[in-house]
């Protein structure tokens, strides 16, 4: 059997077509232009999978269904987008529409972050794991929760919201308006703010020199802490400790097999993965009569949102 | 169908018998010896299930099974008790020992205040929700958690330890040794350190008379905010901030239907729960799209235990 998968963001859309197995055999990628009416948008997307199933030569009645992840606040169970921050969905019937415009009834509609920790949890870095967190530290913090093999949404699809946990009393504040959430510690825009606040504050530094001449991403304070810069390793020392922090509050509500990092800083790999291995086994709640929980990067990397999506037909 | 609840504490043991709509037909309660070797301790819960039984003349073959709540880390799929900090138990084998000496094989074990949070969203104060989260504010913090229907356990029922979630970075020790969790801000404890402190701090409020004639505990400083006493309102509001901010994580996290309130604290009724409502409401992340979560005082008291342990073989 074969699955569609979709992976809307702001940027672009993703498509693919997808085995049982998770092996995508066909994936194609094109621009979005997320401020056109909402209508258009879906026709395009739609047009877009119309194309990757012809090239993949599969006919209609051999594809099980079509999965789609998108951004923002999604109905699951009523294929809606209720609003997405950088495309223009308000109250869109998504998953209706593509049904229509594509020709297949069965579309399956999710959040991105929930896809991704699907499609990371059945068939990549947290294959045969039951219950897992998948933790995507980008431009803000998704979460994607598996609880005994099932995607967590809560009522109406609207929970999963695990970057706007709160992990400081009155601390800074996140992109939502609220203070001290997870987000606004954990985040790469957060790694960013504190990366350019250390340049400012240490001007002579090795970092405030790199970033002079290179600017600043979320790479810069890792790469240049393996250059021996105790300005940025410090910077990466208190990333990691709120990062580490967030993956223990998960630990102890859900006890999963696996926490999955994914996003861009999980590139940083053993940088990351170690420390935050280590506070999580440190800090969990019963570890000393527990299972370890195991910290991994994400590994299905730009693929994980195609791939979860169309599970959510499988 | 007919089963039996067992809800064990570390100063009592209640037994009831409970019917499939969650009444209990009878009930006794007895006292623990939480010191004692673990099998004398299971000889004697097991005795009192006998006893209740017999007190109810139900015949064993019209018993569905028999739920058990304990305080501690519970594997329930074993029916062991890792261990527990008021009672005696190390991994002790309590459902196999309760079913060899009761002569019913059909036991079920898990944590206190999972059966809490199952027999108060099942029949008590979040009747009708799929989603809940309970929280138990008492001598330290517990949460119980159901998802889509089913109790949230995690890996070998390690999870649902929400009152160790951080909320301040490098605040209050938690009585498990780490820094600034839940627990430590919102549990009775808490509420009663902080009173005593505002006694020490303001030694002519009438807070600290009150104090000084009656003793504190976890109504001490609701009681005196009602009176209008300055010092005990400051005490109380602030108290609610902090079980208000972790109550609004849950939302994020879970966004459950009901956020159930339980534990001591949890009869100061409307005091307690409209504040607590309007920091949900206000606080939940997405709250102008998606349905009010309502927070409500649980309503089984103290027989949420029994019920929502027998509810384990339902």
């Amino acid at each position: 059997m074969k699955f569609v998968g979709v992976d809307i963001g702001g940027m672009s859309v993703k498509v693919g077509i997808v085995d049982e197995n998770g092996t995508i055999l066909v994936k194609r990628t094109a621009t979005c232009h997320p401020e056109r009416p909402d209508s258009e948008i879906v026709a395009e997307i739609a047009a877009l999978i119309g194309d990757v199933i012809s090239e993949a030569g599969v006919r209609k009645r051999d594809l099980a269904g079509i999965g789609v992840g998108c951004p923002g606040s999604v109905y699951d169970e009523k294929g809606i987008v209720r609003y997405s921050c950088n495309i223009n969905f308000r109250n869109t019937p998504l998953a209706a529409g593509i049904a229509d415009l594509v020709g297949i009834g069965h579309v399956k509609l999710s959040n991105d972050a929930n896809c991704a920790a699907l499609g990371e949890t059945l068939f990549g870095a947290g294959k045969g794991a039951k219950n897992s967190v998948m933790v995507t530290l980008g431009t803000g913090v998704g979460t994607g929760i598996v609880v005994d093999g099932r995607l967590l949404t809560g009522n109406r699809s609207a929970g999963a919201e695990g970057g706007h946990m709160q992990i400081d009393i009155g601390g800074r504040e996140c992109g939502c308006g609220k203070k001290g959430h997870y987000e606004a510690y954990a985040s790469a825009t957060a790694l960013i703010a504190e990366t350019e606040e250390a340049c400012r504050k240490y001007p002579e530094s090795l970092l405030a020199h790199t970033a002079k001449q290179c600017g600043v991403d979320g790479k810069t304070a890792f790469a240049v802490a393996k250059c021996g810069c105790p300005v940025a390793q410090k910077v990466v020392k208190k990333y990691i400790k709120y990062v580490g922090m967030g993956l223990v509050s998960f630990a102890n509500i859900f006890y999963p097999e696996v926490i999955i990092v994914g996003g861009g800083i999980s590139n940083e790999g053993d940088a990351l993965i170690k420390p935050l291995q280590r506070y999580v086994s440190r800090g969990v709640y019963g570890a000393e009569y527990n299972p370890k929980i195991k910290v991994v990067a994400a590994s299905l990397k730009n693929d994980a949102g195609i791939v979860g999506a169309a599970a959510l037909c499988m």
